[in-house]
């Protein structure tokens, strides 16, 4: 039996990366840019008016005149204007070019516009730039703006909208296989007999993934026949980009999924790890020409699948998508814990953040790994380390979040 | 001009619940939950083997007995089976229904199995209900599982699929229109003139939209023209649960956009907040029925909208939609700030958690309200309170995180 990190680091190892694809931007939510975004032109590419007020030159301010001819509106929109001389000016716009010979832009309300002209107080703050947004001044031409291996959300979006990037390289959106198995399972709608139970896994898990972005999620339920078995998975292999299966992998008769996904050429990675919940867990991959598949086995019990799913197949999804490991979070337990076996617990929590910024967490008091429905009063959950037993309150663990 | 916290509220205390409607359980991801959830039968729905093992009597264990003659194998999905006497057992897959007569499970790997004889050693800790998930221990038939207005994440869709909510009542899915305005504006694909710029205010309000959950959006660019403003935005207030404006709202003299929506017979809340950025921020309210429509203008500005889209329109949307506001966030200052005007600042920072469990942020240097770019490498912002001017590096303030 491997530990919590051995079997992070095989998985995370060996993920490899997944393929990229050009894309039309509105398309890319949620989508790794596989490409650095560069501004096509300066940014500002003019000077522009950062409010509604006058433009004109400080200087002639500043020498003392207190008078200025409006020679006319620039709109934002409008194309560049020309100040006639040092006496004139322009009403002018947030967002519009500044004229050439002005220098910056006073505020509509300081102004006192009469019959054309524009009669100024003494004593304002008037000086070269104020009210203007430099031309170049948040980046020049050519500048990177957006480094590859980011998540596209509004900003970035925003960002290559700005530069005229209407396709986007992005990382390929992986179709992934949820399989659930078990003949005690039912589906949602049937009325179960009393030792039947109704499907969710399936569900929960295709859920998970797509409130972490992965949208491409086919359902697929195994009875419990062998042959069938063998058959409905050899054909999902050969058209899907990754399998997550929940359950038929613990030590049981009908448990025959390993050595099923082993006898289709499933390379193992790993099986078991020193875990509550979710020990059963295995890993492993499926050559595909150049790429490997990743297949991950997860325990058919609720709380146990979830949990997996969290802990180890979204962070995989998303280094295989390009993106760096997410700065880790931790939280303060709430009351001690005492927990014997050398193995990592994964305990659900409550979480509650505190004005002070720190982040406390209560352990929700359950069952058993089977009691999902008070798990699902909770927030996430934290990874209490092996070879401890003993974690004090006001100790910070590893925290990770529920997908929302 | 009022306060953020008096804008919070007027908007808050207006914004009144969208209608509710049953969809399938698969449609609802993301969706408020606006009826409780209850039990349909106890769960476990019997009493439940949570290993792979074998089913016995506990006191025939502990009277002596050591040798147990196996019935059969009862496989989840298995009717109930009997024990013939205290001295049989059964092998027993997890999650299958434990038979009558017997009261614990023993682990696989604790049996040595011979001839249809499992064969027991001495000194096992076996006790009534060991390797056993009671039934009804999770919850009695009845009882509620899920209270109204929760978002339905995959944990919260997990607990209705297992009772057989194969439809649930949420809030309806409002449909908003995102309006962008101004004639310098030009669609991402042109190559804009020197003066003109690429239109992203639309996409990244809709985008950030999307990703809070509210996926009907429709965007629409108006130009410069009054008559043709006044058309398109009665139109649109007739064919939306929500609208969105980017711009036009400051005191320029194209800037129409609020006396064509009062003239449409939009009932202003309120205009101009005392923050920076996003000071001519404008909300009104329009009747249909008996709804109050939300009308939210935000200024032009990039960050000015993004900001104030954080800020006021998303949380108005989850309250809108039945959710109680979300815990506030906190995080303390990595350097000291001064500020002086007596307004409210939205500081755009990068977000550093701590192994302490303490959220630290430092903020960016940036140019302009229309820096946009610095904004894209930030986390989000927090909110230093205006009639202060000094911000002490390690103070913790109100943190807000971009849609992600």
């Amino acid at each position: 039996m491997i530990t919590v990190q051995e079997a992070e680091a095989l998985i995370l190892d060996n993920i490899g990366q997944l393929d990229s694809e050009s894309i039309p931007l509105q398309q890319a939510v949620g989508r790794t840019l596989r490409e650095p975004i560069v501004a096509d032109r300066a940014l500002p590419p003019f000077d522009r008016a950062t409010l509604d007020g006058i433009a004109l030159s400080s200087s002639a301010y500043n020498m003392g005149n207190r008078s200025f001819q409006v020679q006319g509106v620039i709109a934002a929109g409008s194309p560049p204007e020309d100040l006639q001389d040092q006496k004139a000016c322009f009403e002018i716009m947030t967002g519009a070019p500044l004229p050439k010979g002005a220098d910056c832009v006073l505020g509509i309300e300081e102004v006192d516009l009469e019959e054309g002209v524009a009669k100024l107080k003494d004593n304002l703050a008037l000086s070269f730039g104020v009210g203007v947004h430099d031309a170049g001044s948040d980046c020049e031409a050519g500048a990177t703006l957006l480094e590859p291996n980011v998540t596209l959300t509004a900003k970035e979006i925003a960002i290559a909208a700005s530069v005229g990037k209407s396709e986007v390289l992005v990382s390929k959106s992986p179709r992934i296989i949820v399989v659930s198995t078990g003949d005690e399972l039912v589906p949602i709608e049937q009325k179960p007999e009393v030792h039947e139970i109704r499907r969710s896994n399936d569900l929960t898990l295709s859920v998970a993934l797509q409130l972490s972005g992965y949208r491409d999620v086919e359902l697929l339920h195994l009875t419990d026949d062998p042959e069938r078995c063998e058959t409905e998975l050899g054909s999902a292999l050969e058209r899907c980009d990754a399998l997550v299966l929940a359950g038929g992998i613990s030590k049981g008769k009908f448990d025959y999924i390993p050595e099923t996904l082993i006898k289709l050429g499933v390379a193992i990675r790993f099986q078991r790890v020193s875990q509550r919940p979710g020990k059963p867990m295995w890993f492993g991959q499926f050559s595909q020409g150049r790429a490997r598949m990743p297949v991950f086995a997860l325990p058919g019990n609720p709380v146990s699948c979830f949990t997996c799913l969290r802990r180890y197949v979204i962070p995989a999804l998303r280094k295989w998508s390009g993106l760096p490991a997410p700065k880790p979070l931790y939280a303060k337990l709430g009351h001690d814990i005492t927990f014997k076996p050398d193995i990592t617990l994964f305990l659900p929590v409550s979480a509650d953040p505190r004005p002070s910024s720190e982040l406390w967490v209560t352990p929700t008091l359950f069952n058993t790994s089977g009691d999902f429905v008070s798990v699902a009063k909770t927030d996430g959950f934290i990874e209490l380390p092996r070879k401890r037993s003993i974690f004090p309150q006001g100790e910070a663990f590893r925290y990770f979040d529920w997908p929302q």
